[in-house]
């Protein structure tokens, strides 16, 4: 794990003579090769990729940086399960303590999911001086910043690309990449199983229902999807991608989550006839002195490049003062994708670990990046306060003056109509719909304007409202 | 530039005393904030950016990374200048030199452009221990590998993110992002006054000179455009991007290059009647043993997000072999959303200079991060060799036999087609057209078909041939 051999067992430097390309003759390369010692909890699918991944692309890894990860230890529920991959003897093993207790490893991977035990296992293995990588966006979500200051005062890393867009390393546009801006917004499809259900009904036609099904049956859902339907995960993401863009704590109940197993192929078609097109986003607006954080199925302009996300992938849309508009698109899930961006952690953490001091006889690793966590402390706007433009749809009996009490009711609160569009259903039983496209308005006025509606029986069923946000093309 | 006192000047450790933001107590903040000092050369309008970025987002910086940037010397060409832009006394001056030599920076940002001096003072500041922050595409696809190795030999780190794609952390994404995958292919947008000359042809109808023109109007074009309509500096980006990409060290004259001052109406007409945008790619892609290097007009599927990048934005999509298909999107060019890349590479620096030695009584400044530059080496395909499906546009006399003669021709040389399509231009003068799109075929086949049907008299213009991307939407 450095440049110089200690007693420590992590420092299993490697021979430096090799073998060329050719086979024909053996000449040394530069230096040893410094090694990296990772231990895993949790071979699922992520887990079985991560391993397979470091199996094909470890030697070129270590062309790139001039490092060799080695992995020395692998904790699994069921050691008689079968993978479908080769480990060398005495890797595996059925105890997570023993790879958190393991002093020979530098850095351990949790990939096993939960809150309890991971949340334990991580401590311990920060405590014991490993830096971490994870993927676990319920654990961060809710104990981050706690496992955060943990990982400060063990002097060592903890990283998390993985729990956020899948292998989009937008984390690190965040920290890195847009590192000089003030972050205005964030606006994401950050959750695939609902991107792939959204796109089918919108493409399709399909009922919420069918689309879900299908999604299963591709393995793209959870036998109980209510965790990615009801922007639940979304919302797990967005607080890490809003504390690292504001540099503030976000706690669950913060943000404002509607899900998507309400909508009806009603409103992919309402939203088409106005030019939208319909996605699950997640969006944090800063506008000082408050944030907005919010998760729900909203319109965008057909031709926006959000739009063009279909199925599985994710895409991240961070607006800075300076970058400006910039978007980041992938695939959010899959054993591979992820795979891609735990490795990229684990290479930063390990390039860090080597870096090297300038005196030559104390040569050894560095400290962690030293980060400050939670730099802004910002309020959380109301979502009755929050602006925006909306998609109404009421239902009427088609009786003389409904329209009129719909504009006066809605102007009442000062909404006020960009656009208007009535059709009768049915000319006999005297039913028709109404859409409206209101202007910028308070929530809780649109809300207070739609409720009073409901109680002047001109609806023969209840009002839809969806949100619209009018990104420029 | 470090965490205690030592001789060095660079050492201006800020007072550890701040005033709260009511102003009414004083307390210490944790620690004292490390500077680090930076030095400018060029102050254009992507140097004013830089400064001005620094002196607003100054502040923020510090409180996301408990880093001082302290910009100390500046070099401008003009003294007298304005520049609506206010710096210390002492800080501006005329001598390139001067800040090169100055011993209390640690780090030169190079924004002057330009091979010649350019190159004398990165090397300058280089060799005095200073990491150097540039966006000098043309230094750096000529000049590259040398640099990359005189700062090796320096200790110190060379970093030139806005050098490509503008505000687009791209360099970021391939090193340290997909760290972890096998890069298989880069197709970017990554010019972005050919972008929007495009644009305007494609939506509107105009000519390249009309929208040329309107380019320069809009400051988006120099007077003499040629570098950028020519696909040379999209050339020197896709250089720098293969490098990083494939570890290879790239020649100018490996990479293919065709610009776009030849398109007409009748090309976007074309493509748009098979379903397909026209786009200028720079495309990288890795076929072991070799790599294709290439920047031309190209077809590509008009449901493709690539077709969907409009105006001066560029795009870059990066396919891993872990990760699959990826896409970074944001604003190629203006001054403060280079600034944004410009300033995230100088904090990356800062925060490396800032590492931290384990043992204490000689906490400093660690090393540049070690990367092995140039891990591959590879071939590169030859233009002939290189496998496209083709437009061809041929305008023929319409007589008897014409397209009997095309296809004849281009199946002798093993070019079948996928799409045909003939369309009478004026039915007196029995002229007409016809338009094919071929399957998968060798550029060496094609063009001698090409050459061979031109001699074949049945042209009355010459026949267009434009490459075809089949991206999946």
């Amino acid at each position: 794990m450095a440049w110089k051999t200690t007693e420590s067992e992590s420092l299993l430097l490697q021979a430096p003579l090799r073998a060329t390309a050719g086979g024909r003759s053996r000449r040394p390369v530069s230096g040893p090769v410094p090694v990296v010692t990772l231990g895993l909890i949790g071979m699922g699918n992520v887990g079985t990729a991560v391993v397979r991944l470091l199996q094909e692309n470890g030697d070129l890894i270590e062309k790139k940086t001039g490092i060799r990860l080695e992995l020395r230890r692998v904790a699994v529920k069921h050691l008689s399960k079968r993978r479908g991959i080769a480990l060398p003897a005495g890797v595996l093993t059925d105890r997570a303590e023993a790879v958190v207790a393991d002093p020979s490893l530098d850095l351990v991977i949790e990939l096993m999911g939960g809150i309890s035990p991971a949340r334990r296992y991580v401590l311990r293995a920060m405590e014991s001086g490993k830096s971490v990588v994870t993927a676990n966006k319920a654990l961060l979500a809710t104990w981050g910043a706690q496992l955060l200051s943990a990982a400060g005062r063990s002097g060592v890393d903890l990283a998390c690309e993985a729990s956020v867009a899948g292998t989009i390393p937008i984390l690190r546009v965040l920290e890195e990449g847009l590192a000089a801006n003030r972050i205005e917004r964030i606006i994401g499809i950050i959750n695939g199983t609902t991107n792939y259900i959204l796109t089918r009904m919108a493409e399709r036609g399909e009922s919420f229902g069918a689309a879900l099904a299908e999604a299963q049956r591709q393995g793209l859902a959870e036998a109980d999807p209510s965790l990615d339907v009801s922007g639940e995960d979304a919302a797990h993401k967005l607080a890490i991608l809003a504390a690292l863009a504001f540099g503030i704590q976000v706690r669950q109940k913060d943000i404002f989550v509607e899900g998507i197993d309400a909508l009806t192929p009603e409103d992919f078609a309402g939203a088409r006839s106005f030019g939208y097109a319909l996605k699950l986003l997640a969006m944090a607006r800063s506008e000082e002195p408050v944030v907005e954080l919010r998760v729900h199925p909203t319109l965008i302009p057909a031709a926006h490049p959000l739009a063009a996300i279909r199925n599985e992938f994710n895409a991240v849309m961070v607006v800075g003062d300076a970058s400006r508009e910039t978007m980041y698109v992938g695939r959010g899930a899959g054993p591979m994708p992820t795979a891609s961006a735990v490795l990229s952690d684990v290479i930063a953490c390990a390039e860090r670990r080597l870096g090297r001091c300038p005196v030559k006889e104390h040569a050894g690793p560095v400290g962690p990046r030293r980060r400050n966590v939670f730099w802004g402390n910002r309020k959380v706007r109301r979502m009755g306060e929050v602006v925006s433009r909306y998609y109404l749809r009421f239902p009427i009996h088609d009786e003389p003056g409904a329209i009129g009490v719909l504009s006066s009711t809605l102007g009442r609160h000062r909404v006020s109509l960009s656009d208007v569009r009535a059709s009768v259903v049915d000319a006999d039983r005297a039913t028709g719909i109404v859409e409206i496209v209101t202007h910028g308005a308070a929530e809780r006025e649109v809300a207070a304007a739609v409720a009073e509606i409901g109680r002047a029986s001109i609806l023969r069923a209840p009002a839809r409202l969806l949100r619209i946000e009018e990104l420029r093309t």
